[in-house]
């Protein structure tokens, strides 16, 4: 049976190694009692955590009974893994520690209208510039995470829209990247990987929902620690809702889509339309001139204030649908469109989720700002290679049956 | 760690009984190849099975290698369970044996805008009643279950809604149940029943969500045979999603919700203020009302058609909303409001979903009506007690880890 909702059976390795990203020194008997596991199980996966060198013990403490423990401590530096995301507008690349560490951190060239001919040469430069100037041997980097918008094939490695051009439509962006830098890459919704990149930092609870926005908006779930995936890997195509039931048709066939009107590329379309093009200089780059709407709205311009405030408004709202469908107790906001306006959005949503959650009566729902939002989707794709390598047949014991 | 979105770690039994419901006779190896599981845990799992009475072996056929395999077949009459659906407007109780079988189905007396000090007791009669009338021995009844709307406590067995009426909130109608009957009652959202219920009837998919609609509308969504919980076990708030941003504010506190302007309450309160109310004779029952009008719009009648494909318009708007979050390949509808008009929601909400989902490109999504719609939800219920059943401690194995 292939796993559908989410990765239900999360390897026992994996789960160790979150709790100790958490915790500092951890001694088995505290990891078997934290995960519900045996302790015959937990010793077999730190077993195999030591062999890998990802864990190390750290001397003892004594028990309440007095009997001494041997502490475990991750080794972060014992792996390091690439993040890359990116999209039309904007891109960053990471490179991450075990512990979730940002060794370093970039800036990725613009796609734009590009096609994959010329961008795959440019990413592959990018990943090679970084792990030069980062302490790290290439033979130490694990691989290549890369997060980006959907359709997707996870699986295959494959882009499945012909977003921003034709030659995008099936492109297998996984394997040009892996035979242009040699290293293994494994494709990740950009929304999702948020939701891994928000866990991984330790912030977050283990369910929570997540409202992605860059140029677009996206969703993710993440439910005890696993990415929701839905049938097609595609996480939740929250950009494409409905929030206005007479809006106009969307490309995508929906009407009064999200995207069409709390999004930066719609605001900034908008903006252009009136005065405050000119008033503000806003250029082509939708993500920028959203930026300087946002921070005019934040200086007191009315008009700006208005178009940011639909936005914002559009985007609770969405958010009172995902809340009441998914029943999370907590929304994480990630993307770099959250950059200058996180506290904006964060507050409104918040008061507008307290009004009208259905639940809201039964339990609170949390509006919170992902870390650092615009690079935590590229530190999730960098741990979903980390979770590639530990649930690879040869390394540690799957906490659930056999496939 | 408590299991949030699902109840990701399906007992093995509970595994095996849904694949020997399925297929008739099936070998161990067959049953190993169709889960994933290893044979040994395979064996363990039927010779609980077996000890319990609930399979048997019935001959042997040979494997391609020629060696002869024991083939194991249900036992339905070994394990019989109570479902019971309601809520203010309809209810029904069904038995149910171990293949999911009918033994007895009833219409439940109407809850109507009473308590339970009324209701419980009317509920228990009709229990003894159906038992009395069933050929099965009260000892040899495991449980009841009972479908009906939330918020609910499900693990406390507790109403969390003032609905109908006051002295309904927090009343621990489990316990008062069980102590009415002497059996244990399990209580269970109805939308996430009929999705169970859906499921044990063989038609449905592992994954698929679920609308369903009596005199409200609720949501379901099953993920690799189990239901998708929240954090609150509310399965999905789909009456209280936004259809409308500039609709009346609702008593949940959101505007819009799809309940006011499709559900059969809704619609047959629109239809008391037109001349159908006294050319259809509509009375105070909405699901009644909410009939006639169906009937009256199938046969031609205009201003009937027109508010019931209001309803269908919306309701399919929602669930368009509902496939691009979750993702899903399939929607089953259930519910008595469906009993009249399934057809022509199937329909009109299929057409819409064929125009306006974000990934029909990559996968299609099927809209089906559940076997008997009315019953669904109770025949759920009821396997909501095996689940229970197979699930304590002391019958099978996990296929998980422990906890």
């Amino acid at each position: 049976m292939r796993a559908f909702g989410s990765d239900t059976r999360l390897p026992t390795v994996t789960l160790v190694l979150d709790l100790l990203r958490e915790r500092r020194a951890v001694s088995r008997v505290e990891l078997a009692e934290a995960t519900g596991l045996t302790r015959a199980t937990m010793t077999n996966a730190v077993r195999k955590l030591i062999a890998l060198g990802f864990v190390h013990e750290v001397g003892t403490a004594r028990s309440r009974r007095g009997t001494p423990r041997r502490l475990l401590e991750l080794q972060p530096d014992a792996c390091h893994m690439v993040g890359l995301q990116f999209d039309r507008f904007r891109g960053v690349g990471v490179i991450v520690d075990l512990a979730g560490g940002i060794a370093v951190r970039r800036e990725l060239p613009v796609v734009g209208e590009r096609g994959p001919d010329e961008v795959v040469p440019e990413l592959a430069a990018a990943v090679d510039e970084m792990i030069g100037a980062s302490a790290v041997a290439r033979e130490d980097i694990r691989g290549i995470g890369l997060a980006t918008y959907g359709p997707q094939d996870r699986d295959a490695g494959v882009l499945l829209t012909p977003q921003p051009t034709p030659a995008w439509q099936e492109f297998p962006i996984a394997a040009a990247l892996a035979e242009a830098t040699g290293l293994p890459v494994a494709i990740e919704n950009d929304a999702t990987a948020a939701g891994i990149g928000a866990k991984h930092w330790g912030a977050s609870p283990s369910n929570f929902a997540v409202v992605y926005m860059s140029g677009g908006i996206g969703g993710g779930l993440i439910i005890d620690g696993h990415p929701y995936r839905g049938a097609a890997s595609n996480g939740l195509e929250l950009g494409h809702i409905s929030v206005d039931p007479s809006g106009p048709v969307c490309g995508c066939g929906n009407r009064g889509c999200l995207d069409n009107v709390a999004s930066p590329v719609a605001i900034s379309s908008l903006a252009r339309r009136t005065p405050l093009a000119a008033r503000l200089g806003l250029g082509a780059d939708p993500l920028e001139a959203f930026s300087l709407i946002a921070r005019a709205a934040a200086d007191g311009d009315t008009e700006a204030a208005e178009l940011i405030d639909a936005s914002v408004q559009n985007l609770a709202a969405a958010m009172v649908t995902l809340v009441n469908l998914f029943d999370v107790g907590s929304v994480v906001l990630a993307g770099n469109a959250f950059t200058e306006t996180g506290d904006r959005y964060r507050d409104a949503a918040q008061d507008v989720l307290d009004r009208s959650v259905f639940m809201r009566h039964v339990h609170g729902v949390n509006v919170e700002l992902a870390g650092d939002v615009a690079h935590t989707a590229a530190v999730g794709a960098a741990m979903v290679v980390l979770r590639n390598l530990l649930e690879s047949p040869n390394v540690g014991g799957r906490s659930g049956p056999g496939r």
